[in-house]
C-alpha cells in the first residue's frame, strides 16, 4: 500500500477566485507512484472549496453571480458576522460548491472524463491557504 | 489490497432524468471480491451527478422543480451559453446535487441505511455517458 | 492494510440540530490504529448530513435560516409529502449540506486546518439515528 501526502500552498490575488489545480494534482499523483487507487483533495480552510467542473471562463462567472444570489455577501444579514467576521457568505458558498473531491486513479492517471477539471474555489482570499492532497493505493 | 474499476455506460431517454443505480453498484462490489473497504461512484461528465437519497417518485419530482427554481434553465441568463452551449443550468444543478459519493463496504456489502439509494442524476442527457465505479479494500 | 468500522448512535432533542462530532471521530481514528489513510463519515439516513465547517453558533443559526429560505419547510409545496411524510425539506437540505465527508489521516491524526470541525446535521430528528465511520489505511 502506498500513501502520499502533499500540502499545496496557495494565495489568490483576489478575495474571490477560481483556480484550476488539475495539473498540480496530476503532479502529486505522479510523484506518489500510485497506479491504482484514489486521491482526496480538500482545502484546509472553511471558506474555500475544491470541486470539479468545466474550465470555461463564462461558467466561472456564472458560478460567482449565482452564489451571490443564493447567499448574499451583505454583511448585515448573517449572525456569524456579529463575531467581527465579514465572511459568513463564504462559509455558505463553500457548502454549495462542496468541501472536497475524491478522484479515482487508474493506470497511474486521474481517471477523468474529457471535460473534468479540478478547481480550488477561494471565497475569502488574499491570504496564505493550504490544499491537502492525499493519495492512497498501490 | 484489492482494487476494482468499472466504467458503466448509460444513456437516458430524457434530457433530465434520475436513474437508480444501486443494484448496478452492488454488482460491481460483488464482482470486486472486496469484503472491507470503500466504493467511489462518480459520473465522468460535468453536467451529471451521483448522489444518495430516497427512491420515491414524488421526491424526485421535487428535486427537479427545486433545481429549476435555484438555477433556471433559461439560456439567456448564463454567460456559459455564449459559447454556443445551452446547458449552463446543468453545471449548476450538478453542483447542488454533488459530483460523487463514497460508500463504505462492510462484510462484502454496501454498509447502508434502510432508505439509502444511489442515483445517477442526468441533467443534459440523451447522449452516451459513463459512470465510474472504483472499489478499494481487501 | 487496516480497516476499522464504527456505527455511532445519535438522537437529537430537537427536530433540527447541528452536533459537533469531531472528538467522536478522533476517538474512532485513534482506536483504529491507522497512522496514514482516510476516514469516511456519513449518516445512514437521508434526512441528515455530515459536513465540515466552523464551530461558531451564529453561523449554525445562519445555516438554518438560509436552508429554510432555499427549501421551505411548508409541507404543502412538495410532492414527497403526499406519501404521508412531512420531511421533504429535510431531503433537500441534506443535499445542500452534503451527505458525507472524507478526511485525511496523517501521523495518526485528522489532517485538519485550524478551524475545521465535523458536524452531524440533523434535519428530522428526535429519533434514533446512526453515523457510519469507516477508517482505511495502515
Amino acid at each position: 500500500m502506498k500513501i502520499h501526502t502533499k500540502h499545496l500552498a496557495i494565495k489568490t490575488n483576489n478575495r474571490i477566485e477560481f483556480v484550476n489545480i488539475t495539473e498540480k494534482v496530476r503532479g502529486v499523483v505522479k510523484e506518489s507512484g500510485v497506479k491504482e487507487g484514489i486521491v482526496l483533495i480538500n482545502p484546509m480552510h472553511i471558506t474555500a472549496s475544491v470541486f470539479i467542473n468545466d474550465n470555461e471562463g463564462g461558467l466561472l462567472q456564472d458560478f460567482r453571480k449565482w452564489l451571490e444570489g443564493l447567499a448574499p455577501m451583505d454583511e448585515k444579514i448573517w449572525k456569524h458576522n456579529l463575531t467581527g467576521e465579514d465572511n459568513a457568505y463564504a462559509h455558505l458558498w463553500r457548502t454549495i460548491m462542496g468541501r472536497e473531491t475524491t478522484v479515482a486513479i487508474t493506470d497511474g492517471k486521474l481517471d477523468f472524463g474529457t471535460w473534468e477539471a479540478i478547481f480550488y474555489g477561494e471565497f475569502d482570499g488574499q491570504r496564505s491557504k493550504r490544499i491537502l492532497v492525499k493519495v492512497i493505493g498501490e
